[in-house]
């Protein structure tokens, strides 16, 4: 196996790619980011609908996201060529004749659980269908904070991250494993998906995060579906010691989690070496209500523990990139990144083959 | 069309480049730069008479440019090697014997306008004709100021900028544009030169920049020259509303603006992903005497637009570095860019099919 | 002769190389250094004794220099992967079964004269008796300080500097050669060893650098061996003037000099365009304890004319990228240079043609 096989590393383009927070593209701005190696440029109409189109005037190549919108259209400032929101060259400055093949390609967009997504294939193909459904902060059920980070790392190094929760023992011994059991020796259940894997498992008498007296152990149910390309969707429920053991180690059903969290999460290759990481996590929001410390201390973990994510798997790409030919070998708890990988090479063969 | 056909930019060797100005080299200093990939060093001769040759030691390539001026000569500072001004090896510590293979290829290089132009190709059959005749802040009838700044970007998408005037009333829409009407709707002149382009245009009715009671608008006129390498030598007249349609669009003739100033600038190629930008501007000597403030807003308008250039310009080349395979369209602004592309290559055809 | 001839350049396998100052790696440190491309971890075990594997877990290639010393053995901090000093892996997280293939390739290390040598072949070859006998800080003689430096140039840049002092004189005019007479001009004897070269010379007559009443010019006796890969061992003798003459040239022998140091250095390739000096320099123990300033003095100037070092060695190798085509031409003062390459490119040859 390598872990990047060069300028063979799979990208979708059949896919939906997370390229905003809603929040990030108001209405107004001009949103410009790369995805997969493409510059995309985002913004809403008046009326608050999304459209996306490459980040890259037909004419000279200049970046549109470096232009003025101007009601639904976008002008390019590098000379003046205007688009309206089909990626349709309107205006020519000092032309009359717009000749039909000056416009840029437009990609389907779509908002979704305050996210921005965006399809990297034909315009005409997008299958809205295969957006995950997402709980984002717009989700009155849950109060939660959303953010980014980027890496200087391959998207598929950050999968390999998010697919095998063992390294939170190790990785984030002094932020997220702090005070709990390791649990790194236990695997999860994993199932393949038609788009991804569900990972599913129950830590058993966990210390409290909440200093509860009611529940100072708990018995804790991570459930999450991992899907292409990088998007993870993840509830957290705590539950009375025991539970585990009554459920048989399956789904507590219509239990119901004395405490309970969602994050949702995902990476969006920029470039092959570049990506970009979205996150947002929060407490039920009775559970905010009750008790605002709880998001904030979740906040301040999140923030060590994603930056002591970001450190390892950089230096783990500088190694990679010194080529040293040795081998790599997979372990029972690659079943998630090993399982993962092959969804999205399989997709990508069918797509690939479908061209 | 290729914006930057990757390592096939043509990049002449027969034809002078601006390599400083003449302040930037004074007596007793070494100047290194890179032109076209090459390292060259300048200096002046204790008479002030300029030298140039290869910034680089015939014996381990050290930077001649750190060494030390002795009278005319400059010696190595690595270990110690000795050339004359002619780039004649003429000292080896520690050695009597100096083969005649210890030299440096030497340059020919002329001072001229303010500028000094070193001529990229065999020094025997440098054509002092073919200096372009620029306007520089020696020049008794302008009073000029000067400066330069530094792309990362290839030289061809800057003189594609220099050649193209329609981006001032978008890339200076804050800045060269501010107050004027917009005027990419009209097409200039473009002529062919022998080594580049002539463009010129009337900017009829503009709001005035001298705040002139007697002129609130004026007709304005801007004729330029655009050459090989990258010079531009612009003058650019005002003269009461009405002249142009006088003249029926053509050259004012023998009419005496009432305002006027002069730039000359040029692109230079370090690498070639790299370029400097040389730029001086200024009015009339006689309207600097009567309105010394007219050179400070000048002054304080190119700051702003040369950065407003680099911004778009630097971000054009990351685009193009991306490699999208999406098509180049021309449009009738491009008629400058196009041309200028042209003479540059069939220039370049000329003299690679003369090796 | 090509300075740097690209992915050709020789870099031994079958050598030691200095990968640390032993008080870089104390007890309970992991200390990770990249030797010619290889990522390589060391520390100690608790008996203080050095281990040495690549820093690369074989599970993810993450780092295992960013992991967690457990008693003897190191444990990767990214999935738990635990390693014991001989590179076997002894435990893995969720997994009884641990195959044979889960290891790392450990390095043959040593501790010497202050320094940690890492043997960069495979381990069984490994020659203690190739170690290359230094002066250290621990050695009672002298009184010594130590450091390094990173340069971002090829080491052999770092080699051919070293091995040719006719550089100090220009190079080094305000830092080493101050108050003393150009020595540049004198060829010192270059003697070929098996694993390097062998430098002597005499400077006569040279203004003391110790404000020596006795002693206003001394007679400078200085001998060094240049050891493959880069290791530079130098005694550098004051005595009276006359004792060159007296001794026609040759040894000083048994005669005292007045004043001595000793200096130990080796440049380490990280990778092709990086390189670590690491550097020890000072008095005898004796001159120390009369006059504790000489160190200072010493130390200020070392710093000062590395830097000096650095500045032209970078700047030569940007020379070198940018690929001109320029001829190479070798001078009398290269034989030390020359020589050495030649040891180098003429052991590679061995152990390339051994595998």
């Amino acid at each position: 196996m390598d872990l990047l096989k060069g300028s063979h590393i799979p990208q979708l383009r059949h896919c939906w790619y997370v390229a905003a927070w809603s929040h990030e593209v108001p209405v107004g701005k001009l949103h410009g980011i790369t995805i997969i190696g493409q510059p995309v440029l985002i913004y809403r109409k008046q009326d608050g609908t999304l459209t996306a189109m490459a980040d890259q005037c037909c004419h000279r190549h200049a970046q549109l996201s470096r232009g003025r919108l101007e009601g639904d259209d976008v002008r390019c400032m590098y000379h003046g060529l205007k688009y309206n929101s089909s990626g349709h060259c309107i205006e020519i400055p000092g032309q009359d004749d717009i000749p039909e093949r000056f416009c840029v390609r437009t990609y389907a967009v779509q908002e979704a659980d305050s996210w921005i997504w965006v399809w990297m294939g034909e315009h005409d193909k997008a299958d809205h269908a295969l957006i995950p459904s997402a709980t984002g902060p717009d989700d009155p059920r849950y109060h939660m904070r959303s953010g980014h980070i980027d890496y200087q790392a391959n998207y598929l190094l950050v999968n390999d991250n998010l697919t095998d929760f063992s390294h939170i023992a190790f990785v984030h011994e002094n932020s997220f494993a702090r005070g709990t059991k390791d649990t790194a020796v236990l695997q999860p259940r994993v199932q393949l998906l038609e788009r991804g894997i569900r990972i599913t498992r129950w830590n058993r008498n966990q210390p409290s995060r909440h200093n509860d007296p009611l529940h100072p152990v708990a018995d804790v149910f991570m459930t999450y579906d991992f899907l292409v390309p990088g998007v993870l969707l993840m509830f957290t429920g705590s539950y009375p010691a025991g539970t585990a053991e009554a459920v048989q180690l399956g789904s507590p059903g219509e239990r119901e989690p004395f405490a309970a969290t969602f994050t949702s999460q995902a990476v969006t290759p920029l470039t092959a070496n570049t990506s970009r990481y979205f996150f947002c996590w929060g407490p039920r929001s009775e559970e905010h209500k009750a008790n605002p410390q709880i998001i904030e201390n979740l906040w301040q973990l999140a923030h060590i523990a994603f930056e002591e994510d970001r450190q390892i798997i950089e230096a783990q790409q500088r190694n990679i990139n010194l080529n040293t030919n040795a081998p790599v070998l997979s372990i029972t708890h690659d079943r998630g990144p090993t399982m993962m990988r092959k969804v999205i090479e399989r997709l990508h063969a069918a797509e690939t083959g479908q061209q």
